[in-house]
């Protein structure tokens, strides 16, 4: 994984724009994604898909005509949607332009002014201060014009209709953790699941923030809102500090349940998140009246990591180890969706395990831990709890019980129920 | 405020009589109530209003013919409703007759008799250990008689015929906290109403405590079962130490969560009582079956301070910031239920503020705390939740959200749907 | 109740046998208990009614025919339903059948083996240690063959048909908290009922634990479920070291919260324990589908003190105080029982206590605790809560309300409500 992130980390990425196709188009040499085009001024609820952005050179030049910054050598060096420009200014209009961290003085910000017309720079604040009064020609190649917005999407059927949907996003420039550690890690999550029987169907899109995933709910909000059972959205996977949790917004769907499940036994210490601290798609996902049980499990949280939206989210800021870590726990999660059912005990009473050779036959001392967890869990397999709730009332991993139900199912002491979808109401897509 | 209470302080009041009647008539002079006189008699469910009860003149005389006790001093001296008597009598026989603190020598304890024929005189302790032996004429030149129970009554209309209930007591003699706060500030706040827009109408009642609220409510009960959303119980708003909170009997209706979300936001450390601590006509108006959504907010509450039924709660007890703290509480309270709605998105997906100038374009840095305000309420407002469920949820206070509510609902992001009342049914008043 | 534990202990029991008719034998001289017999073979939901197992003696020779093990010393040497044997063999393959404790060399362990053929033998492990190499002779006169299961039950009928159901069980040899106490404190709660007048019906129970009550729940369930109201699982409750409580499944039924009522009222100190910790017949009353409201109010809780399941289970374990604490605690559980009701004040506002002498009719200092009660009672009596509701809100101890809702219903303020018995669907029994 870590190596496709260097391979992607160089191209300049914006919500619209050739570096997306080009991030796509890598994408689709590793799993079949299908890439769609939506022209720009197309209506997506309150919002509508801008011009597309795109970008060939840009540059400040001094008196002396030497590049005293240099978009070539690091993408972030030009504010994201900046207009064309080419003209000679002195230093006090320059600074008009320039973005620069007082508080980190070796990091390039990243700056955006999608829906503003603007243009500007971004800097080494240290390099800032090295500039000397005098003229300097403002160079940027770029071109704001009709196009499109890109996006990829896989489907990989199940054997029922109901959805579980991953969504994470390709509009990053050159910044590891924070984004490319998520379309990354989906791949890898796109190719696992392709390799393994499916209950569910994975919906998977690789799409621009917030104008992406308003343009997707438009194209899709009923489909979505009849199917989806659960979804995670992916992104800032790919550091080794913590995990973090950030849930949906009301709290409690099918997506909160398993992915507290899983962190909560495997990672006790993970940062728990409100849904006041969102700042993704799940803020579309999760608005009223599009209300998608989805949330986001995260390696070190957007906004809460000093590298965070500068340059030095790079390389080395995520690790094969971070990767591999939020792979392993989405996965795991994934996992469990699957095997979740609502179970149901076939008998009255408990159950005669030791004529099954399920329990000693001897009653003596402790009793064995599979023999314990088998009665508890048929204790409360009572036709209302799914293997999450049990899991949580008799305080043992999920992971630990698939094997039980299992075998229970397999003597016939236990039944499993499908968890059916809340009935949902259909939402007239207002906005377009 | 103050001079009002200090102008009403002399007038020696009881459940019924001319002392009521003088107090509601100054009152009649800054608000326009109505005045209403009930006869002795009259059932009010497990209650009839008894005889009324006015005094003239009190005193004991010892053997020199000194008033050693003289009601026209304090009016605190005569137990209230005491039978008239004319008599000479020796210290010990006297004595079944005085009432006085131990404890707290130096004050004069309120006594009331309403319900048993008794008379009696109180006295500071300290005086009564200066009786000596010998003979004493105890004088108390009282009627009690066929008359009426009195009380007061104003109704502000609003655009609705939702009521908003306000009720207090003029009951009590020469005390200043428990009870000339109550109708002094009760007095304020609807010289206030009157000069407001109002959605609710307003039910503004001076009544005796417990056999006024009786009285009240066996005449209006399905009116006020049917219509009243919210209501205060004013009493005990005058002093400066505290505030203090009585929640109704169930604890979870608009007007608690009304006062707890003001005096949470304002007075984090105010004093949160249980219904168990009820003492004043809460405990008529959320009796079971009667129910009326009603709370206190209190200075400091009554039978918790040193003061409390004695001379010492006078008018040095009672300040203009005391006073004018409770009246800024409860105005407060009142401008949020005006304000309170069910808010609803108009949009699917979050609205673009920034094309509308209420959201920076260009992403850098921290989020202006409008913005994120705006966000987070607009995430919250989903047809269900009423603005005090979003204000908690958000941890924003109310009053910092009635500008950007307006805000947005001037850019069109937002609706208001009014909150209905809870389907009530009518009862039939037993009792009576 | 000491006196007959001591005349039951010698008896050796096992769930099936002329042990277990001997000690209802024992039973039916003191309370007029009917007894069953229900043939092996016989089906319980999954279960089958076993063979009956029937011991004469029992005992291991050394080379020197002196008796090393002797089942007449104790009942605990031989495992129960150990299958016939007498066969010299060496002490290696003696060790194969022999069961002892290295942790607590002194005690004999209690085994059984039900439902799988085996023989064996239980010893301290310190004479275990002094066996020399040699040849032994292995003797178990027992039998298994074709016979019965025996339980005993009494119906005590109530002037209701609603139930409370006592169920404790008769399965255990020589040792006495577990489970002669479980017995013998049944057998006095079943007198004192017998003399009581009783609202509800008292079904008591004298099973062998887990078949029996599978047996006795498949040939009563449909009545059970619709009859009974609460229950109590009856076991070690002989002891005085601590108080223990192990809820039902669902954590809030009629029985849950009457013994949380009690014990927490008397006994703040209790073990609560969760239903994760079961190991009595509450696994079958409790299980998917039968759910019965049954708890069980313990003593030292099996499985928690170190005797437990040894010799040393003995008659010094057991105490008079012991016994005694836990049938006064039951006691209390079902005097609740029969006093609770939804409660209803009968009067809309409070009710004039004073001109019904409750009350004092002069108004100074703080209130009688009766007079509180009263008025707490009365504003929680809204025909939803009750009794033992009302005693958690008001924190009173529902003991110490009877009398003041008996006041307060002969002078007409209160009326009781029968608690109804959910309605409860009948359910097929399968596995039969």
């Amino acid at each position: 994984m870590h190596q496709m992130v260097t391979e992607l980390f160089p191209i300049c990425r914006s919500i619209t724009g050739d570096g997306v196709r080009a991030t796509l188009k890598t994408i689709q040499s590793s799993v079949p994604i299908q890439i769609f085009e939506v022209p720009s001024g197309t209506k997506a609820f309150d919002w509508e898909v801008p011009r597309e952005w795109n970008i060939r050179d840009a540059y400040i030049l001094d008196g002396d005509g030497k590049r005293v910054v240099d978009w070539k050598s690091n993408n972030l060096h030009v504010v994201s949607y900046s207009v064309p420009v080419d003209r000679w200014i002195d230093l006090a209009e320059l600074q008009q332009h320039l973005y620069s961290l007082e508080q980190q003085p070796d990091a390039i910000p990243y700056v955006t002014s999608y829906y503003k017309e603007r243009w500007g720079f971004c800097l080494r604040h240290v390099d800032r201060l090295k500039l000397k009064e005098g003229i300097y020609r403002a160079v940027i190649d770029s071109s704001l014009g009709n196009g499109s917005l890109t996006y990829g999407e896989m489907v990989l059927p199940g054997t029922t209709k109901d959805e579980i949907f991953l969504s994470t996003y390709v509009c990053h420039p050159s910044m590891a953790n924070n984004e490319l550690s998520g379309p990354v890690v989906t791949v890898e999550l796109a190719k696992w699941l392709a390799s393994q029987p499916r209950r569910y169907t994975y919906r998977i899109v690789f799409i621009p923030e917030t104008i992406g995933s308003l343009v997707y709910l438009s194209r899709h909000l009923n489909h979505l809102k009849k199917n989806v059972v659960a979804g995670f959205v992916i992104t800032c996977v790919g550091d080794d500090r913590t995990y973090s949790f950030l849930p949906s917004r009301k709290g409690n769907t099918l997506a909160d349940r398993a992915a507290l499940n899983i962190l909560g036994a495997n990672y006790p210490h993970f940062d728990k998140y409100s849904f006041m601290d969102r700042g993704s798609d799940e803020r579309q996902y999760c608005s009223p009246g599009v209300d998608l049980p989805m949330v986001s499990i995260m390696r070190s949280k957007y906004g809460t990591y000093p590298e965070y939206h500068t340059s030095l989210d790079n390389l080395s800021l995520v690790t094969p180890d971070g990767l591999a870590g939020a792979f392993t726990v989405l996965c795991d999660c994934l996992e469990l969706l699957e095997h979740n059912r609502i179970l149901q005990c076939t008998c009255l009473g408990e159950p005669q395990l030791g004529r099954r050779g399920l329990y000693p036959t001897v009653q003596r001392g402790p009793t064995p831990r599979e023999a314990t967890d088998m009665l508890n869990l048929l204790a409360y397999a009572d036709g209302e709890n799914d293997l999450i709730e049990i899991s949580k009332i008799i305080q043992v991993p999920c992971s630990r019980l698939y094997a039980t139900v299992d075998k229970l199912i397999s003597v016939g002491l236990l039944k499993e129920i499908d968890v059916k979808l809340n009935k949902k109401t259909e939402v007239s897509v207002s906005g377009n």
